[in-house]
């Protein structure tokens, strides 16, 4: 019931922050295809931010699946990886209008970084509350991609000041690692199951 | 569980593509008739626009229906027909602002064209999953209408470099074939029930 | 399930009406009292159409929660009252910045008219398709608000050539005839519990 | 039933209000940080409201757990609520501009006061309905929060034609003494079960 809520509202605010980012792509006043030229690097940063903002909301949809119950730890962790995913429309449209400049480019890296430590957050507040053995800790594992994430935003952070290529480089190989379908929970559910057929028969 | 996630996030997007398009019919600084006429294309685009969002909300709704279980290769797929849906509130703006003109018309027509082979793209990874005997895949059968749309969409683009009423009367033709119910997943459901009816006497 | 998902959508487009209606209460360049004054015509237009929203949210809520099942027609139905609906921000900021002036007030109560209208198809179809015996054709009875708000609209509408004040007088007047609670399904129900309960006694 | 969608419609208008907010920081021309230094009181303005429809969502969450059947009442003094919290988009974009000016600050405080309000009286509502044995009567119980609110907020508003500095301070205070997590309902619910499991044993 209560997990029912909060995924809600989270799918309403990444519903809203993914589609309120098609906003930053202002309508030109010409009618040739010239006039789509300056939208280039808008449509761009739209593309690589519409999919991280679907890597989250995928991936926050796994993790919920593992919630049996929600504490007001969890609520508030969520909520404040909902703050970080609402600024990613801003530098969004400051990369795209400012056709990927060094500082853009850094603060983009900086929101996502704020982002990852988020979700961070909000995973250990649910693997703390439903214990070690629950689905998530397992599924989790090593949660190698979670931790060489951070790396990276870091790595592409800098890499903004030497080259803006670099660093958005970077942002798309972090989104590619997450695009690899994250199938350690589904895994692991699967694997339960074929455990209980086991035991049935 | 997992699929009424995947709804409602969904509908989610879909109601605010369909509400924000809204937002391009500025309210105008005059308070006489007149100041309405420079909207009258504005209105024209919002209401076709309008209605194919609804059409893919309806056939969406329809084939989620039919879906038993989400794989990863389904959310992505959903997620990539969100984003050209995403689009057509830019696209109807362009076309409201420029009076239909020929490269909006064609432009609108392309992201209609990526809808219908991302909406395709997702129909296929939902009967790929759930095998060649599933509802859907019965329910779809040979599916003319989708194999017929993007031929009339690619007739819609290369029409509007001849005259944009033509490339509209396309637009608005596909739109309307659509319209008539899409009653055949409705009718395969009814006949099974049937069936069972059937059987059960 | 197909009417959860229908609901699910109305609810959504109808949050997004009713909210980003409020962005046309633009913030002000000024810091003092002065600076609301010319908000006072748009705030006053919000609240109007807050209520109006909610007014059709709320019968929409009741009138649905009778609905069994969903047909083609009732979805078009009530795409067709939503796509009413999401033109109300946009005569309520023409009022609003107009002051009220006659020709934008005639549309308000024009667009009110076409919602009332297409919540009346809403109404048949679901009626026609669940039979004259169904809870909601019992709840409606001869339906005299449903009849009476129409004429009043049009009536504002005239009005508006005569003076704003008086055709916002009606349209203010049909909301609070609304704003009563429209407990005819509710005692419905209510009755048809009292029996059951009567009936197992 | 009712209630579902009472909650679906509260988490869609929430979502979206806490999701505009973040459209008023406007995307700057320049690509350097100074660009980014107008808008810093535009975020912190951004903070200091996401905290409270936060808190607000978490404490309606809360309460409409506890709601069994939902009234005509309960559903306007919700829509009634959904209104005050509909305005704090515009006072936290008024004050971001204005750089915490004190009449902006006032008005911050007073829409917060009035939501304050509209709280109290859903909360009268539901309790009304659901009898002072109800679950929630007796997790408010003396409500000092509840109370100490509006008495803060009204200090508030009176201090912002001393010191913006104060009158902010006092509405963070609010905000911090709320985000101390309203446990009552929570630990009312956990009182319950174990009486029920010494029941059983």
């Amino acid at each position: 019931m209560h997990k029912t809520r909060l995924e809600a509202f989270s799918d309403g605010v990444l519903a809203i922050i993914i589609t309120i980012m098609v906003l930053e792509i202002k309508v030109p006043h010409g009618y040739d295809l010239e006039a789509l030229r300056p939208l280039v690097p808008v449509v761009i940063s739209y593309i690589l931010s519409f999919i991280y903002v679907g890597i989250y909301w995928n991936n926050h949809h796994h993790m919920l699946y593992t919630v049996k119950f929600v504490t007001g730890d969890i609520l508030w962790a969520n909520m404040h990886l909902l703050f970080w995913l609402s600024l990613i429309p801003f530098v969004t449209g400051w990369i795209g209008e400012n056709h990927f400049a060094p500082i853009p480019m850094a603060c983009y890296g900086l929101v996502l970084l704020f982002n990852a430590i988020a979700y961070t957050i909000l995973q250990h507040r649910i693997i703390k509350s439903h214990g070690p053995d629950s689905i998530l800790a397992k599924a989790i594992g090593k949660d190698i991609k979670g931790k060489l994430s951070p790396v990276l935003y870091l790595a592409g952070i800098c890499a903004a000041s030497v080259s803006s290529w670099l660093s958005g480089g970077i942002y798309v190989l972090v989104a590619f690692m997450w695009l690899v379908p994250d199938r350690r929970i589904e895994v692991l559910l699967q694997h339960r199951k074929e455990q209980e057929a086991a035991k049935e028969a």
